[in-house]
């Protein structure tokens, strides 16, 4: 672990990133060595930093960063933490604020099962934690994560990949780890993130490749009834790819249902390590 | 600072508080040195740690803590942190989760002016940043606190004391540290808790005063009109005991609208250090 730095493991007590959850953070995929779609998790984390009104980092610095961490690691997940860094006591954050950056190399992906062959349809739950609203907090990935480790408590059947979670209003945004694409009169469907969930990268992937391909693609409000009324569901996330879902409870989908050169497509971009590097 | 009872300056980075804002807080005023409302503090504590299935402190080992670390300290602000302790990466909870516990105790509480002149009237504004509604996090005081800190980041004017949060219907709430209540119609009006905000201890105090002394007082709706509509507002918290408002925006209050013995009471009650401690 690389924390601003140096090796450590670990952080002030008095870092805000502990106190109120005050930062960022951003899982990536690495293979062959390399992270897969550095440049769209840089990117994400700069406009999360603008949001937050935390100083951006410095992609070059976290770059070689990256490199030292990643020397000798052929298959992983790098997390890459921003917080705010120290304050004093209180809301308030300093007028100069001096961010933390923690680099984090981890094993995996097992738990994600990205090396699973994704013919192989996922089963997912239906979660009842909500996800509060906010259009301050919604697309970015901050580190006030309450709601999804609440509902991710609900489950712990391992056959369950991953579970959906509903806004207040009762629609359907995104499932815990990952975002949802709904197969839906031959057109794909995936909620908004302007309310809340996390603009993934996966899924700017899909709506690029989806567009470019002349794939119907909208942005859309989903509700639970659209769920079992689509012929396919697909979640993405960083290390999943894209994946099928083969069953959620007792609704089956013909894992058919979904694109197969788009989701092929989406997977091999999402898992092409950086180059050059 | 204390640190699972060791004196310790840093918690480790795989810390699920940092990774996630896993876990919960409480601020205690300490004078004579002794905390205040030690036991409403410990009760919410263990309430939200059951909350988020975090396995509930032991009160009788975090009093010897405290009493340890306060020694020698006659004022200032005790900082109870416990997480859930460390775990791999993932949302998903460890089974046997070993929490964090972090005692730090602060100077203060300048900035809160807990010292001024009750009878001197705070100047608030109005925030921009609302809260999100989530039942399962209302209530209880996690370290999920973003909305707090970008409410407190709209006003950099010291004359400010405080900011009012409104939800996403357009209720008014509380403050970023603060409960609120409003003298309505000659009655005591507060928000409820279930859907955002958190169940202040100064707040329980209020009510549970008010309804002993048979003024009238109830838990209800507010809209932005009501606050203006009202008397007299007063911000309730733990450093700040009662304080009346004297001015939002551009709305002053009579400071003589809310009812004086109350106040003062409900202050004392909250000043009053633990004993026996």
């Amino acid at each position: 672990m690389l924390i601003d730095g140096r090796e450590a493991d670990a952080v002030a007590a008095d870092d805000r990133g502990l106190l109120y959850g005050d930062g960022l953070f951003e899982t990536i995929a690495v293979r062959d060595g390399r992270p897969c779609l550095w440049n769209a998790h840089l990117s994400r984390l700069s406009r999360g930093a603008d949001r937050l009104g935390i100083p951006r980092p410095d992609p070059r610095g976290l770059r070689v960063e990256a490199k030292r961490l990643l020397a000798g690691v052929a298959q992983g997940v790098l997390r890459i933490t921003l917080t705010r860094g120290r304050g004093p006591r209180g809301y308030r954050a300093p007028d100069a604020p001096v961010p933390t950056r923690i680099l984090a190399c981890h094993p995996g992906p097992d738990d994600d099962r990205r090396g699973a062959d994704p013919r192989d349809g996922a089963a997912i739950t239906l979660c009842r934690t909500p996800l509060g609203e906010n259009p301050r907090l919604a697309g970015i990935k901050h580190l006030n994560r309450l709601e999804q480790v609440l509902a991710r408590s609900e489950w712990t059947d391992p056959e369950l990949l991953e579970g959906l979670m509903l806004d207040g209003h009762g629609r359907v945004v995104c499932g815990t780890m990952s975002n949802l694409f709904l197969v839906l009169d031959d057109a794909l469907v995936t909620p908004p993130v302007h309310r809340c969930g996390v603009a993934g990268t996966v899924r700017g992937l899909m709506l690029e490749h989806a567009a470019a391909e002349g794939i119907g693609v909208r942005v859309g409000d989903v509700s639970v009834s659209d769920l079992f009324r689509a012929r396919g569901l697909l979640l993405t996330n960083t290390l999943l790819g894209a994946r099928v879902v083969a069953r959620l409870g007792d609704r089956r989908y013909d894992p058919q249902a979904a694109p197969r050169p788009l989701i092929e497509r989406v997977r091999a971009a999402a898992f092409r390590p950086e180059r050059p590097w």
